[in-house]
C-alpha cells in the first residue's frame, strides 16, 4: 500500500489547480528550507521567490504569478497558505484517540454528549453541560455546571470554561460576593488555547460565537460576547460585559476594558489598551517599543512630564507670535 | 410549596427598606433590561434613572432618591448593588456539591480537613495541607505540601498553589536552584479565579490576607504578601517579596515589580507598570491607550525621541528668553 | 543523631573558605532579619552591611571585603548567593514523592520514562513521549503526544506542553486549522512554572535549551526556540517562530512578536513590547511608569498627540532660526 498521494489527489482535495505530472507521489508537507525529495511545500510571499530555483521539493504550492515562471511539478491557487493547510491536514492527518470518553474523566449529572464527542483524560464536566458532535476536549479540561459547546470545537488541557466571574458588591470596606448564576455557550468550530479561562456570566450567558479562535492563556471576563470568526491570540484579557464583533483580529497581550464594545472587521495590534469603544473598522495600536534601556529610562521620565511640555512649547509659539507681530509693526 | 420569596422576606434578609406591597412574590433577579413579571431588578446609578418608567420588573431596588420619585413596589438602599447582590443570593442559591470529597481527588498524607470542606474531581492536595471550615476547591486545583487555606474560601480550577518560587542564583552562567522550602498561607473569606498561581515563599510565607478576591490567570510570587479585603483583576503579575497594603484595587494586566510596597486603599488602573513603591493613597495608572494604527506608528516613533525633544524644546526657551533680554537692552 | 551539619560540612559542600569555629553545628538557613542561634544567613549587599553588628545568627555567609572585618564565624565567597542557595540545597532537602509514578497519573502508549522519573498525581503524559532522568513533574501537568523532556528537569503543576499551535489559514472570512504536527523538545536541567504552556511545532519541534527556566503563566508560541540557560519570568508571551539566543533574562509580563530574533546575552526588563529583532546584547526596555491618575491621563492623551508636538516644535525652530537669521543681516 503506497503511502502519501498523487499530486492530482492533493489538487482535487485542496481545490487548487494542477500543474505538471498528476502523478507524482507526495508523502510529506515540509518548510521551503527542509523540503526534499517526496515533499510538497509552499511560497506565499515574493520575499521567498528565490526557492523557485534553489529548493529540492518534489511539489510546490504556488500563487499565479509564481507558477507562471516555474518549470517543475505544482498546485496553483491566489491562496497558497490554505492549500498549503489543506495538504497538512490530507498528508499528515492528526489521530483522534481510541477512546472516545477516557476512564479517568468526570462526567457529572446530567451532561449531554453528542456523536463523536471526545473527552481525554482528566477531564471534569459539571453537571448540566451540553456538548456538540465530534467536539474534542483535552486532557485536562474543566467545565463548570451548565456549559454549553457547539459542534467540532478543540479544547486545549488547561481550559477552565465558566468559573466564576469576578463580581464583588461594596460592603463597608469588604466584599460581598454576588453569585454568578449565568453560564458559558460556545459556538461550533470554535478553538480554545491552553490554560484560557472563560467566566460564567453573572445572569445570562457569556457567548463565544462560531467559528471563534482563542488562544493559550486568555481570560474572557462574565457576560463578554465575541462574534462570529474572531481570532485572540495568547495572554490577551477582555474583562466583562464587553461586546466584540464578527472577524476582528486581537493580537496577543491586549487589554480589553469592561463594558465596551468593538464593531466587527477591526485587527488591535499587540499589547494595546483598550480603554474605549471601538466604532469603526481598521487598525488600531498603542504601547510603546523597546529602545536601549539608557535611554529609555530618560524617556519615560520624558513620558510623566508630557503634559507640561506641550503646554511649554504652547508657551513659546505664543512668545514667537508675539515677537512676528511686533516685528511687523 | 411556593417559589421565591415575599419582598417582605428579601427586605429583612438585605437589610433594605421596604416601600409597596410586603406580600408581593419574586422569583427571580433579572437585570433592568429583561426583568419582567415576578422579577426583582436594581437601578444604581442615575444614568439608568429612565428605567423608572419603562421597566416592567415587578420590583426594582433603589437609591432613596430614586425611591422617592417611585409609585411601584420597591426595596430602599443607599447601595442598591449590595442588595442585588443579597437578592441574588436569596433567589438563586449555588448549589453545593453532593460529595464532600470527590473520589478522584487526591489526598495526600497528614492533610487536615475542616468541616464542610468541598474538594471536587481533580483536585491534588500535598502533604500536610489544611483547609478550613466551608472551604470550597473547584475541580483540578492543586495544592502543594504545606499550603494552609482558611475559613469560606473558594478556589476556583486550574489555581496552583504553592508551587516553587522563581528563584535561581547566577553560577558561572548557568543557574543554580535556590530550593523553595516556604509556604503559602491564604486567610479567611478568600475567592482565588481560575488557573491562578500563588507561588510558595523561598523561607516563611507568601501571605494572602482575608478578604482578599483575586481573580483568573494571576501570577502572586514568592514572599508577596496581600492586605486583607484587596481586589486584583486578571492576567495582573505580582512579582516577588511585594507588600500589598489592605483595601487595595488593582486593575488587570497590571505588572508589580519585586520588593516594593504598596500602602493600604491604593487603586491601580489596567495595564499599570508599578515599578516602584506607593506610599500615599490614591489613584495610579500608566500606559498608553488605542489610536488607529498609522498615527501610533508616528507617535510610537516620537516616543522613543522624547528626552530630545525635551532638550530641544529647553533649548529654544533658552534662545527666546536671550531674544527677549537683547529686545530689552 | 545530631541534625544539620557542621560550618566545615558547609564549607566544604558550597566550596566556599570557612573562618571561624568549624565544629560549629548549624541547623537551619534564615534571612538575616530573622536568623538566630543554630541559623546561618547570609549578606551579599553594602546594604545590609550594618546586620554585620546586628544579626544573631550563629554564621554567616559573606564576601571576602566584609569578612575581613568580621569578628564572627563565617563562610567567605565572592559569591554569597551561590553559597546561601548550596547551604539551603543541604540544610533543607526537599523530598521527593515516595511513589515514583503516581497511580492517578494518566501514561499513554510507547512513552519512555527514564529511571528516577517522577510523575506525580493527575498527570496526563501523552503517547510517544520521552522523559529524561531524574526529571520530576508535579501533579496535574498535561504533556500532548511526542513531546521529549531532558534530563533533571522539574515541571510545576499545570503546565501543558505540546498543545497545538495557533495557526490558522484565512479561509473566505473564516479559518481553516492548520493540523500542528511538530513537537516540543526540552532540554536537560529546565524548570517551567506553573500553568506555563509551550505550543508543539507546526512542523519540527518547539525548543527549549538546556538550563531554561521558565517562570509562570508563560506562554511560547510554535517553532519558537530558546537557547540554552536563558530565563524567562512570569506572563510573558513568546509569539510563533522566534528565536531567543543563549543567556537572556527576560523579566515579567512582556510580549515578543513572532518571528523575530534576539541574540545572547540580551536582557529585557519587564512589560517590554519586543517588536523588532535584537541584534547586539544589551538591556532593552519599553513602557511607561506609574504615576498619579489626574495626571497620567494628561499625559496619555499628549501621548497621541505626540508626532504633532515634535512636528510644532520643528516649526518653532525654524521661525526661530529665521529670525536669527534675520537679526543677523
Amino acid at each position: 500500500m503506497p503511502s502519501g498521494c498523487t499530486l492530482q489527489e492533493l489538487a482535487d482535495y485542496t481545490g487548487s489547480r494542477l500543474q505538471g505530472n498528476a502523478a507524482l507521489r507526495l508523502r510529506a508537507v515540509a518548510s521551503i528550507e527542509k523540503a526534499g525529495t517526496g515533499d510538497i511545500s509552499y511560497i506565499r510571499d515574493a520575499k521567498y521567490r528565490h526557492y523557485l530555483q534553489s529548493s529540492t521539493a518534489s511539489a510546490l504550492i504556488l500563487p499565479p504569478d509564481m507558477a507562471q515562471t516555474y518549470a517543475g511539478d505544482c498546485l496553483v491557487h491566489p491562496n497558497p497558505y490554505l492549500v498549503y493547510a489543506k495538504a497538512v491536514t490530507l498528508l499528515h492527518p492528526v489521530p483522534r484517540p481510541a477512546v472516545a470518553i477516557h476512564p479517568s474523566a468526570v462526567i457529572e449529572e446530567n451532561v449531554s454528549l453528542a456523536d463523536g464527542v471526545v473527552i481525554e483524560a482528566g477531564c471534569v464536566i459539571g453537571r448540566g453541560c451540553r456538548i456538540g458532535e465530534n467536539s474534542w476536549l483535552h486532557a485536562n479540561v474543566t467545565l463548570y455546571a451548565d456549559t454549553e459547546i457547539g459542534k467540532r470545537c478543540i479544547i486545549h488541557s488547561g481550559a477552565v470554561l465558566g468559573a466564576d466571574g469576578f463580581g464583588f458588591a461594596p460592603d463597608q470596606k469588604t466584599w460581598f460576593k454576588i453569585p454568578q448564576v449565568g453560564n458559558v455557550v460556545v459556538g461550533d468550530d470554535v478553538e480554545i488555547g491552553a490554560n484560557t479561562t472563560i467566566d460564567r456570566a453573572a445572569m445570562g450567558s457569556t457567548l463565544i460565537g462560531h467559528g471563534v479562535k482563542l488562544d493559550n492563556l486568555i481570560q474572557i471576563g462574565h457576560n463578554t460576547q465575541i462574534g462570529d470568526h474572531t481570532a485572540i491570540a495568547a495572554c490577551t484579557a477582555v474583562a466583562g460585559s464587553v461586546q466584540i464583533g464578527k472577524h476582528c483580529q486581537i493580537a496577543g497581550m491586549c487589554a480589553i476594558a469592561g463594558h465596551l464594545s468593538i464593531t466587527d472587521n477591526v485587527v488591535v495590534t499587540g499589547t494595546s489598551m483598550v480603554s474605549h469603544s471601538i466604532t469603526k473598522p481598521g487598525v488600531y495600536s498603542s504601547g510603546t517599543t523597546i529602545e536601549e534601556n539608557a535611554l529609555w529610562r530618560k524617556n519615560a521620565v520624558r513620558f510623566n512630564q508630557l503634559d507640561k511640555l506641550a503646554r511649554r512649547l504652547q508657551e513659546l509659539e505664543k512668545q514667537l507670535a508675539a515677537l512676528h507681530n511686533k516685528g511687523s509693526d
